[in-house]
């Protein structure tokens, strides 16, 4: 039997709680031993909760039990989570984490606490809930060279641009209906700003790359500004408004962002929809890879926690190899990126003037958008886009993967 | 320094050995150190190929060189592969292969040799050729009880249906045109009838359940009946025909089975197109996942392989638990699996017949197909439908996932 103990008994806990109630007898197996719970760490009292019994509001019972090897991070948050984690570890505990604020800022010196410690430091849950990503990269994509990672890692806004596309509400009411579902939070910003997605494609390229990468460097652009024009103009040109983390490898460089982007629909990604998630890796001998599934709720997440207990048990006192150094990884200036643009300015703008400035386009006509004039500009780098474009009326820019 | 040996020097080796090579440095920092291949094992002669000088015809040279760790097989085929894999790990080498048949077949056993010395036999490359799905299943997906396996694990029969629906050419022409491109064998049964799906399946069964699944006891029905008319009645009822290996588990029995289904436009695999392949896998607290990509080919295969070879290298002298007894698991009979089955009988068959046996069904018409009556039956056993059809003058059936 091997004890654990769980820190936070909110929606992500409690969840673990029972996950590893309900396949107690499976996942045992798979452990090779007994799972038990001995702990669950949080401020609350939950009087009738079966937890009651095991319930502690005081760290240090955890963190000075010897019996306890492996600790359960679910709070959320940095502090103190960060304090948590590194304090279990240091103690020689692993520790299984779904917190992805704390695994994007403090990753890789957890991962050499942990290292030095012979105690590993797991976070699969903390990108793409319950989507194994965090492993594939590490232990099975081990053979290539990762030219590209894009990634739909964010539910709300997959959710919402969904639901904008297939029934043409507008962003507000959308948000609005979300939110009452609970698949947005009240202060939706994280979310919608593209904060959250943020973090986790820092996550990924860290460990894609071996190091550290800040997510204040990557550059980061929500869907708050997406109409209903530039949903009918995606359906127009056979794409896609998703919102996504992207990072990609040219001539070196490794660039980093977090935008809308319409997405062509002959890729893999064109069906991920509503509250799923979808991780794309190119490898330079692999070629193109996806994973698909639930990336955020209560046991999908768990599952990935849970799992992560499980092959904590089996590595007790050995450490799983997880390049990811504190070096930090200069990213390319955003400026130099490369793609089609697709633009809407007023329709006091000529088309000569369009073409003089940009060359060759592509105009977009939608019978549901008046007084304006759309169109896909050639392949160029943001940073010439952006001189660009300042002799227009500007309405909307849209990066495509197009 | 660690030295391995790779048994073949076909497609797969030589994609093995070019790996190896071009993805040098990366793959070393993985491994954590430097990886040579310090023999190639085949029959035949290369002069002038780089593999020249380390090229070896004899096992024995391999196996009793104790400087070799890992063996990378990658001969296909029972014999000797079966022989040679079962000698390296009794004497402590760790063997890593793309073998389906030598998996399929006797994985359990080789499994239950590597753990007794302490060594791994590794198998990423058998099933879905780079996909990362052996080591997801037995390390990320350990929280959960697994209820379904549905995947398109045969890149052959996958390019021929998706050029069927594409271009409207029949069975015949672009089974011609796959083999002129080298999609496909010059004797293809393995793949269209269904072979090369069912020992993927067999191995995907096998791996989620923990015990033994024989190939031999999985329905298997290929793709080569499959006709245009088909195709045309999937597009009234927006499916595609997908040739898919399926388990389920329903009642606690477990139903597997290989067979040309109507899947469903929700359906995640819907879009997994022309040689790609696509594992999807529904969990009982994660939910639906799926992972896609390339399911065979020189370097995607030999991606995976290598991946392998990394595995093996961070784990020697410790053998990665992998649960596969030897112990059989009795599957469901066939005629106990539901669905809901498509039919085409002749228009001698009245209406009123067909819903006197089938009751409710729901009738499909093409423009394109003449003479005959098509409809979906309501979900049913396939031993009814099996009685059922009896009275009709049946063109076709096929199963769906409606």
């Amino acid at each position: 039997m091997i004890n654990i103990a769980v820190l936070g008994y909110g929606t992500v806990g409690s969840g673990v709680v029972e996950v590893i109630e309900k396949n107690h007898d499976s996942i045992n197996i798979r452990a090779g031993q007994e799972i038990n719970i001995k702990y669950v760490l949080d401020l609350r009292d939950f009087p009738g909760d079966p937890v009651e019994k095991i319930l502690v509001h005081d760290y240090n019972v955890i963190l000075n039990d010897p019996e306890v090897k492996i600790v359960v991070e679910v709070m959320g948050g940095i502090n103190p989570a960060y304090q948590f984690t590194k304090d279990a570890l240091l103690a020689g505990k692993s520790v299984c984490t779904s917190n992805k604020e704390l695994v994007a800022k403090h990753g890789a010196e957890l991962l050499e606490i942990a290292k030095e410690h012979n105690t590993n430091f797991l976070f699969e849950a903390s990108v793409g809930g319950g989507i194994p990503i965090i492993r594939p990269i590490n232990q099975s994509l081990t053979a290539d060279k990762i030219t590209e990672i894009i990634g739909i890692l964010n539910g709300t806004t997959n959710y919402i641009l969904s639901k904008m596309t297939d029934e043409g509400e507008d962003f507000d009411t959308v948000l609005r209906q979300a939110q009452q579902k609970g698949y947005a939070e009240r202060n939706p910003e994280a979310d919608v700003e593209g904060h959250d997605a943020c973090r986790k494609i820092a996550i990924l390229t860290s460990l894609a790359y071996g190091r550290q990468v800040d997510y204040e460097d990557i550059y980061t652009e929500g869907i708050s500004k997406i109409t209903n024009a530039d949903i009918e103009y995606a359906k127009e040109t056979d794409t896609v408004i998703k919102l996504l983390g992207m990072t990609k490898v040219k001539d070196d460089v490794i660039y980093s962002m977090v935008a809308p982007f319409m997405l062509d629909k002959e890729h893999p990604l064109m069906n991920v929809n509503g509250v799923f998630n979808g991780i794309f890796i190119h490898g330079n001998v692999l070629g193109d890879t996806m994973f698909y599934g639930r990336g955020a709720g209560k046991l999908p997440t768990a599952s990935a926690v849970v799992a992560d207990v499980v092959d904590a048990v089996k590595h007790q006192g050995t450490n799983i190899m997880t390049i990811w150094e504190k070096d930090k990884i200069t990213l390319g200036d955003i400026k130099d990126f490369e793609c089609r643009f697709f633009v809407r300015v007023k329709d006091t703008n000529s088309k000569t003037h369009i073409e003089d400035v940009f060359g060759e386009v592509t105009y977009i006509n939608s019978d549901k958008v008046l007084g304006e004039v759309a169109f896909l500009t050639a392949s160029m780098k943001q940073g010439d886009f952006d001189k660009k474009i300042r002799s227009f009326d500007l309405i909307q820019r849209i990066r495509t993967t197009l």
